[in-house]
């Protein structure tokens, strides 16, 4: 495959890390970066101000940066738009035939618009033809959930196609680089925590549902499985740490269920999808693991680390991802290779 | 009154909590400092290695400190001793006629040791009689519970009062210094969390249902409230911050649970003790709070501020303490005060 | 005496210290607060974003947000506007007749403005006559020294009046409050330093010339002592910590300068001016003394406090301040209370 | 090459990084590691607590750890002691015929001890036959300087082969880690800084006037120019920032400075040898770098990151390295690769 690819919202920070991952990628060819007027005309390289700890891919140092229009060279189009310009740019894109797998919230939540873990629920990308014939549009958009819900959604999955679950209790640790580049001043987070996201949890709890939902005549069966999600950013730079409490509907061994999680391979792993960790849940035996720093880079950040799964009827235990890279950006592409891979483009 | 009062464990920085707040207080005067063999014999100045903000209290830089065994002149010994330590001492002291304010955890789940918060089961100090009978001791050991059960329960006992809880969730965001000064490396924690403390979740679990429970024919009847505890540290240096879930009996309006939080008094309020805050807990209404650095000095560290409650049949709040202060030296302070008032010296 | 103020640029950080540290003046009594237009017409508990770890102080809550402009009633302004802003509202106010107490940098170095630090140099108050003949105003302007400056500038002055100063070098560990709430992203100084401060270095070197220099026919005619800064910034929440070196002209024992800056009294001391510390200087004799967390609110944050005097001719030592009280909202009421005593109101 | 090599203190954080970097090493087999007698006997994956954010290599978690004494198989024996410890057992080694290639600090300042980095120094190594003769030892040791030395020493190195150096006066901010793991506490660090590293200034100071000294008649001739530094602990996990006043003979150009340490290269990247980077220094254009964490890594840790070169006679410029690859393990793997090029071993 030699797909040529552009990304939307190229000089932030989940921009940057698309950038980063999109340039040694073996089927995607990054052609074209867009971002804002005041960087449109100027290479990549003086446009951005590159805050990751690895370079400037070599390859796009000397590219010209975009405005943020259809007229982009792409057959897909990854989108790291803020959701309040992701709402009105998405569709200009999709309409003008471009396929979109795109990191905004914007339009996760509509109904005929694919919510997407490959591993969780690769079948409601058929979702795609129902939205390109109500909207009429050539191209379509494809999204993946926040940071947040992934972390949390990939071991839940892995459990629930074994055991019934009633109940989902979850609390959060967010890093800062969550809330963006300057989202978090530094004035706020140290020597502190804030108990508190805005929109979070109500993301969580929604796309969660949707996530792990059955296609029914067109339309996303939501899950009947409770979520009640309290959410907190710490300061950490990257990886999300989540506690969970999972209420199952019989009493299991959680040694059945650590099992369960690291025996856990789906769709990506059988196809073979490039951003594909091997595994895609680790499952930690230290009583103190995961931790952000230690594990968020497991699996090149898209493996989850799970640990201290106890319990019997009601299982406690403990979920982290890397939030900028399974979260986010890696998110969007592993989205774009089942795309790619299952002949959308 | 004026009661001569000792500290054992003094050079540590829970005791050096208890000699900052013990150095105004207008009851109690410190007469003896006690610490490890090495120390003994100094200056409490030269053998302390002081790491509170403030300055050595002045009237306490020349004690000479002394060797952890009785024969120290006090009515009311302090005990800031590592629970290893205190397991064999305190025992010492009390047969030797002192009255113990312990913070170490060795003898809270005794059956005839108070295990005790002021305003939340002040009534359970009448196991000193029995205590003081079986054992066969002039003095006794009056404890006060871990900091993050504190932290839970001071709230926990304000609904509880009124409507009836099924159900307890919680998971912590701890401060460093709940492990001691030199409990947390800061390799282990900068640009990180740890979702894990040695023995915490269990001491959350079962020192809640002891405070919770009645005192039937001399032995305290738990509480048959249902708790699960996760409990992570971040880096922080104090305050320990708590997202809670309670499960109700009943539907009740959120504002009614904020009504209740904000009306909460109690017998440390009524009987007019020192170091109780007029208003024990502090409800707040702005969505990101209570955080640790903005709010653990609320009411000189005493107050527990109080967060986003929501919900109705499962209300979500968030809860917040000074850990060394209300949770530990504090709260052994608080103890001591509502003996004396109470006439137990 | 009975002086009305105003706070321009009240709801920023340093104007919420301004807030803070006029509440319970003795001599000053916050009548107007000012703001952007967006604050405008707000009461002040509603307009601000209250950042600081005590309450907003309850005699302001209420006071209503009015615009920067002249028609604030007060006699004396205290400026914590950004420099952009200063320069052209300060003029305006002192056009108008009042007399503006300047943490802003916009008009410090210009000749016929005061650059002060009432213990360093307060005779330099007399360019305000110049000053008010000159631009033709009624009221004047009178600023501090950027935080860093400050900071260094005090203990510089207690050795160079008694012994002959060739050049100091200066490196500095800078908290992330100076660079105003929003100003230091997380993402950007979590487990990092920053060795870059725009300005800093040249402000420092300028403003340190200035402040010793003296006034000779009208002008300050600088200091020739040579200065050479470089400024980092360091995941710290208040308190600058500096690594200085002077070189003197002749070799003199560390313990006399120790005595020197430990006996250091001023102007401000001898006239009993209400924020002046009774100890500008303090001396530590521990060898990691001082540290930001444990000592930048030593003397309500209006001492500086130094550490590590060592050498013979060339001395290294290093001090620390609170940036935002004696650094900044802290040194304009100093410079508010000498003008007032000195009768310039 | 094909060297069986050991490891000493091979459990704490420096051994674990000489373990990660040596099991990918072309020259050099980890067979034989060894700690304290807790961890003798037992698997090194258990004996370990293993604190990098890597795996622990899977060739040698099954190694059995063994007893810090001769009589382990290898030729080269890496010693990451303690120096207290090295001071004894360091000898009984050389004795016994091994070569040790040390970043303890016992034996750096022995006059026939090579203190070495590869680049600036490599023909020091000639100590080791005098050392040998003298000693009538059939190994020897070989020494590497302290972290902060190594990161100063090699850019002055650039600049010193060029043009003629006076002075230099260094202010550091260093990670924790270079107290090793259990080093600082966390209380002491967070939202704090410390002025103070024992015996660090000292090191700074005579190591530099060592490693750019001269070897006349079998001795090191120490280099005049002279040295100050001022040491400070920072919250940073790893990477030592430095800022460098360098005082020249005469007016060079910042230009030919940067040009002069962007060209440097050395003996061991003419050699080859495989633990050195390509290019020893990297040169920032940008205002606001190096910085520890993104800038640590460069050159898998190895390179020298500098930035912010200015000034004309007095040139400031600022200084980053890894101080736990660069400045320590990496740096012992550097020297034991010299000596294995150079056939000594």
């Amino acid at each position: 495959m030699n797909i040529d690819v552009g990304v939307l919202g190229s000089t932030g920070m989940v921009g940057q890390r698309f950038v980063s991952l999109l340039s040694d990628h073996p089927w995607f060819n990054i052609e074209s970066l867009a971002a804002s007027e005041k960087s449109a005309g100027h290479n990549y390289k003086d446009a951005v101000d590159w805050v990751l700890d690895t370079e400037i891919p070599s390859k796009v140092q000397g590219l010209e940066v975009q405005e943020t229009k259809p007229g982009l060279n792409a057959d897909i189009i990854f989108s790291a738009l803020p959701s309040d310009v992701a709402n009105s740019v998405e569709p200009e894109f999709a309409e003008a035939g471009y396929f979109l797998a795109s990191n905004a919230s914007s339009y996760r939540m509509e109904t005929d618009v694919p919510l997407v873990i490959p591993e969780v629920n690769p079948d409601h990308i058929e979702l795609i033809d129902i939205q390109k014939r109500q909207r009429d549009w050539d191209g379509a958009i494809v999204t993946n959930p926040n940071c947040s819900t992934i972390i949390l959604t990939i071991p839940i999955d892995a459990i629930r196609k074994k055991f019934d679950i009633n109940e989902i209790k979850v609390s959060t640790l967010q890093a800062v680089s969550g809330a963006g580049y300057t989202g978090v001043p530094s004035m706020a987070i140290i020597d502190n925590a804030i108990p508190y996201i805005g929109g979070e949890e109500e993301k969580m709890e929604n796309e969660t549902k949707k996530l792990l939902g059955k296609i029914e005549e067109g339309k996303v069966k939501r899950s009947n499985i409770e979520f009640s999600a309290q959410c907190n950013r710490i300061p950490t730079v990257d990886g999300h740490l989540e506690n969970v409490w999972i209420d199952l509907e019989e009493e299991i061994d959680s040694t059945d269920i650590k099992e369960v999680l690291r025996d856990y391979s789906s769709v990506p792993q059988d196809l073979g999808l490039p951003t594909a960790p091997s595994n895609p849940i680790k499952v930690s035996n230290q009583s103190d693991r995961p931790q952000p720093r230690l594990d968020r880079d497991e699996g090149e950040g898209m493996t989850i680390s799970v640990g201290r799964v106890r319990g019997k009827k009601e299982i406690k235990m403990v979920t982290l991802g890397h939030n900028t890279v399974r979260g986010a950006a890696g998110a969007s592409i592993l989205n774009a290779e089942l795309l790619a891979k299952k002949g959308y483009l």
